[in-house]
């Protein structure tokens, strides 16, 4: 059996490097040598053991590599082909998928919530030194020569997710927009507020290096928590409210004030990761009569929105380069795992190389 | 002076018919003469005190009539003209109109939260005599003569509202659509929901002669949530979750359900009145990452709206009769109300003549 | 070799019944034994050249059948399965299906314009005993016991089709929506509009039949184009213009008075097959300066979108069934070439049984 | 009688300043005295003859200036209010306007085709010491202290227009775009693309000096049509096809190129004013079965409109002062249109100044 190292999950607070078996490519499938991937705050809930996978399973969805073999029926690619894959991997073929709903892919049937999250969750992951890729042919997206591992790596989930929240929204030419939360997540939902035309976008967080660096991404004005009672300067600054909030952390608190944030007919874009009950205060809602909408999204992927991303970093539209702060090598990833866990020397996203 | 009689409020539980100073048209104001109206839920919160206004306000919003005076520069219309005028009454022309939020008018400058509600809210109502009605020239419907004032006096608000329903979410073809509550609002609902193409409508309600009324209005199956476990029904007759489930009560327990009910990449489409805190369970909310979308719509209004609803029921797609179920003199309406309010005799509606 | 019947085109006006062979199921594929196919006008196209395709084709794409094989990689379907293919059999795994243009299917690339259309035009067709399904995880629709070949097989091509010209305009409750020819597409898109929430539907035509069936499929008014000036009395009854025309015959003159018939800001849904030069009548467009929209449309296609049609007609919403006039064995098949080229007898639809 | 001077229109080639009336505000109107205003190529066609308007007539819709008078019903202004108007003057009350085709207003009744242009078209224009404001609660958009006159005054129509081309496709983030002409109007379309996140936007041109404007506008890459065969340049660099294509002249040659341009499922925002026959090639356009979309846009207005796009101004997202070429005083505006019609001197636009 040939091997491979791979970063496993065998309970909480217990993973690391394993030798384990390297897969092998089925019907519709590929598998690709990694070059690069890293590390999410979804992972850290993984090795905390506050989002349930089963022990034994490679973790990690964020893949950069090269293919190194392909399953029957995938066409148009060749070993060797430099690809990005998504951290959500539609199948394309079930009626999510044919409904234009590719994050909540049902795998060739009908529906299945969050069904486009399979790497490191439901299927084995990329922090290892293969990755098997379901449903390749929506999957790999060739990089171009002139792009580096690193300008795409962070493409397959956050700067996907980031941006999705002001799609989703979406943010219009001329709108105010505030960005709950700038870490990783939300300093890419501000650079696509930005990106899309909004006039004003205001980066919330409490954390001086991230504020800082929501106005490197983009944001014209950065408020602290810790010094500013938000909402209310929010509606001074907007002259009654944001046209959209994004809300890109998951707690009671972000939610809560970026609903109380916009006006009347606003958009709450929620891209957070919530636990617990989550209470939409009436009056905030205006007792639902105020024409507000609360949409959230799930980092869309495939390989066309990778196509479309890597397209976006090599016409220098958006550089994801700022927030890969520190690399490491796939065998000290335990150290990289407590630094990102840590926050420690003002990291954002750590790169891994196998 | 001239007088009229009008329902007035006065006080929680106290108000009644008064005679009181006929209204005048100031510039860009019409003043009808109310030939028909109606009482609606949130004229119950009204007298009951569960929604403040002034005391001495005369209520209602819903109003049929005939015009009698026409401020400086209204034009197009004439005394004597018949129309119908929405509960919403937009200026147009402040930045919330011009946004296309009309609901949320800002009277001329930027948006104030259910700034379009003005009648028996923020101005005199349509329990009365007459009626002034500001920006008469967005607000003024002309009835055709084949249309009578009751095929039309419940497109001001609960047909308006309750089709909206479907209209936000949006209802498309095929679409399996659930509707929570079957009040007046709701069976409006249901039938919007049918009327854009809608393959299955499930209504719910807990009320016999409500059940049997949604079969009336469109719906395909009725729910009775006394005997039924809801959620489970709805997700067993649409293989998974249903793609709208539109929310007609303002209560945790049928928000919850509508959210609990839909698919994932569903939308909630709330018309719902909340009061008090409203809770979003993360599990039916798939923790944020379902691609789920809540929005929320007060009712539409303008004249173009009123037009729109008027030319279906001309054309016989959306017959609201059936849901006047009494006829009372304005002199009577303390007995209406009493009616209404405790939900006597199988009543919907009830049309209110001056 | 295993041998099946099967309609081939050899040359302009030559084609008929042939013994051919059996396809089988490569990977992703399936073979269906058909059931019930029928005749498209643009079958008629091929045979007359008009339309090309290569010499040994085998015509047809409007498939029901049975499942009997499945290639490797197809889960979810067994062998014996009653199954609706639609005309378009999208790969969903391309850029143009990831980015929600199932019909311009590029298989697993890029785009193709019109790439979604395979059967009887660039690989082999359904009026055969078998037919072998591309991508048919994405393809086969499952049919439910209680709905018969009959009222499913038009679903394939024309009922999606009709109905996608009222959803792309897309047709808002309480519009005016033109149609413009009779034919099985438009009187589809008759009853799409009407589905959609139209509050008034025109249907126009020339032949009494058709303009007859119209008002059998949801029309409020029909016009005959060899005895009323349309334009004008679409715009008399529509008070100005129409919010929506759609064009379902592919002609200058059809076109061009869709466009005559909109008003400012509204919308030409065409449908039809364009040949020649189409002129845009710069006074009709306002001068470029009327906010009108123009959209074209292939059939929709795809396992979910036949699901979807199927609950429509499964609940009553749409019934096909009197579109289907008359009916051949497959082995009679030039003699309903015959009848349905030269609008025999009333002809709509013919239904075909190898 | 109180007089000023403005720029009237006589005849074909007669035109220049007069002593006329000075306006005065009726009700709901304004009067403002213009402090800048600037000659749009519309405004050309008219002095040539080539468009349509009465002797007599006050030429120019581009007006920023000061309020100087208030008719009855008009709120929330004062007199000495600086305020930019946009070109199109919607009333926000009729058919038109309250479904949201402001551009199409009917000014109170239904709709008009291009009825929101008002001045120097119907009403007299802003080429003048002062202009009567139409519908004032909805047009008069006050302008910041720290946003000069000269910054504003293109948003009331090239800016408007040309950012409208990108929003009305709409224009998606990773989007590939095509500007047809780099005319005044073509420079903000490629400002609008780049402001919307394409992440490819190419201009096309004649013309150098506009090539070289092109790509300070935002343009990543210029193709010159004299030395390019345009069409197989774009589908080279995009891989196939254009999303999107923005026509800003408003030829045969443009509007065809734009459509072989974009790929199937693409869109054709067009912006020109177009005369003669407009054909549309049923290559181009796939015989009608590519899934294409042709949108038209006529500069949206309003005050809402115009403060937003003051907005983007303000936090430098949009600069529109380097398309202001050439400055002049209202008495030189013969010698202004001279240079301007004749594209002396590199001109783009110029400021006029009462």
């Amino acid at each position: 059996m040939v091997t491979m190292r791979a970063n496993v999950f065998r309970d909480k607070g217990r993973f690391g490097i394993e030798e384990v078996p390297r897969p092998m490519a089925g019907v519709g499938e590929a598998v690709i040598r990694i070059t690069l991937t890293t590390i999410c705050g979804t992972d850290l809930h993984i090795v905390r053991g506050e989002y349930p996978v089963k022990s034994g399973l490679v973790i990690g969805h964020e893949p950069v590599g090269v293919i190194a073999e392909l399953g029957a029926g995938v066409e148009g690619f060749a070993v060797g082909d430099r690809v990005l894959v998504g951290a959500i991997t539609p199948c394309g073929q079930c009626a999510a998928c044919l409904s234009g709903h590719w994050a909540q892919c049902g795998h060739g049937g009908g529906y299945e919530a969050v069904g486009g999250w399979r790497f490191g969750n439901t299927i084995d992951g990329a922090q290892a030194e293969y990755l098997r890729v379901p449903h390749a042919q929506a999957n790999l997206a060739r990089i171009p020569d002139d792009v580096s591992d690193e300008q795409v790596v962070l493409l397959a989930d956050i700067a996907s997710t980031g941006i999705s929240g002001a799609e989703s929204a979406p943010v219009r030419i001329g709108d105010a927009v505030v960005v709950f939360a700038q870490g990783p997540i939300g300093l890419c939902a501000t650079a696509g507020a930005r990106l899309m035309g909004a006039a004003l976008v205001i980066g919330v967080d409490g954390d001086d290096a991230r504020l800082a660096a929501a106005q490197r991404m983009g944001a014209d004005v950065v408020l602290d928590h810790r010094a500013t009672d938000v909402v209310a300067e929010v509606k001074r600054c907007t002259g009654g409210g944001a046209d959209v909030a994004i809300e890109a952390l998951g707690t009671q608190q972000t939610f809560e004030s970026a609903l109380r944030c916009v006006r009347a007919g606003g958009t709450v874009s929620s891209l957070g990761v919530y636990s617990g009950k989550l209470a939409l205060p009436y009056d905030a809602f205006a007792a639902g009569l105020g024409d507000h909408r609360i949409v959230t999204t799930l980092c869309p992927g495939g390989k066309e929105r990778m196509r479309r991303l890597i397209a976006l970093v090599r016409s220098g539209r958006f550089d994801p380069l700022p927030l890969l702060t520190h690399r490491f090598a796939l065998a000290d990833i335990g150290e990289a795992y407590a630094l990102f866990g840590e926050r420690r020397d003002g990291v954002l996203k750590v790169a891994v190389t196998p």
